[in-house]
């Protein structure tokens, strides 16, 4: 287990009551674990502005009914093998699907595949959730 | 196939410039699908702000060997059992877990389930990507 | 935690002799486990043939460049979308896709799904893994 | 594409019979097609048992609720981490998970996660379907 350090903040005493007003809401029963978060998750975003290793999820969601569609996002995936882990598929109903797809590896790679599913007709909807691989974080 | 109406858009010179030049780095060939994504996304947000049925993803990336976590993760997905339809695990490396949990279903339960599992302890990275059943958009 | 009962069994020396060979090969550290495993196992047999509900898997493999195999496996999997829970998609290669479909709900529907699926030409390899809900075992 | 080549069988015309009977109720349309499945399906049984790289999916029922169990779970899953690509959790209700494991490399691994997934007590049921990454079939 990593060795825990403690360390003080000073910060105006109305942004601590509006911040542990707003950890409440979210959840959290200790303000450390809502700090350490925010830390985190500025490292992520460091992780993917400087080209490190990163994990993600895209999210599309499309109908299946388009013939070439489907096709045309297999052919993109397959592009981009290097960076897939996995696909998991949902048939939402007779017509939508929800595909999300698991990522590994350079960030710019990640982006340019969300970016090119995103843009082909038909597809609805592209999220590109930004996470990390746990290294250093 | 759903019918296709065409209307027309006025906008500054400059910024439909900027417009296409922005579409061509994000991978569009054709100005009018990335405006229909634009209103879409717009949809999509719509759906969450009013409560509609949406679908989405969460991705948790944790260390496995904080023995507890594992169980904690496993009892809050199934609290929320009505609103997940399956979870894709990748074992990142011999810590790190990267976990997908997609979901259908209220707006507000989804992220209460994203803010739940952020808040544990040892949850390393937790995003929510906000998407749809594909429906009206 | 469900009770446990204690039961005898009798049988020739040299059977159990053979059959606590095989367990070590098996890796079970427990005469009990295994027998409970062969009677869960029977069980499970017993559901699919009486058509109560069951879980299983389907697991397919295929060539994504045979155009219209890729849109002939959606519209079957839509067409069975009843049972069908979620699919994990897994490129194996620049050919190759491994596609794994969760199914939960009656057997006949499981088996006709699956065979479906193993007919279709292109599909290089298809099979079923009978389980269950876990009710009842 | 392939080349197809064409060679002629000879066999009893009631065996004939028989089979073409049951390739209608396994859903085929096209003898050839039943035969190849046949031929490839000899060929996966061969790359398991001469230890070529396979692919394949252990698909496990579970109740979570047994505390120390999906630590357990998760433990065997990190020693194999070599083979396995990536896992659908599926909480089926409020006691049973299914879970699907997709594994890739030597089919002896592969038993031998099988084997010892099977034998940890409070799994219910596990079974290993045995395909192929596709190559050579």
């Amino acid at each position: 287990m990593p060795q825990l350090v403690r360390f003080g903040v000073s910060l105006e005493k109305d942004l601590l009551l509006h911040f542990d007003t707003h950890l409440k809401g979210k959840k959290y029963t200790n303000r450390s674990e809502a700090i350490r978060d925010l830390i985190r998750e500025d490292l992520v975003k460091k992780q993917w502005e400087e080209g490190k290793e990163i994990a993600g999820t895209i999210t599309v969601i499309y109908d299946h009914h388009k013939r070439e569609l489907v096709n045309k996002l297999m052919d993109i995936q397959h592009d981009f093998g290097g960076i897939i882990i996995s696909t998991q598929h949902i048939h939402l109903d007779h017509h939508n699907c929800l595909e999300i797809i698991a990522v590994r590896g350079n960030p710019c790679k990640a982006q340019e595949l969300s970016d090119s599913l995103k843009a082909v007709r038909w597809v609805k909807h592209a999220t590109l959730s930004m996470s990390s691989t746990g290294k250093d974080i």
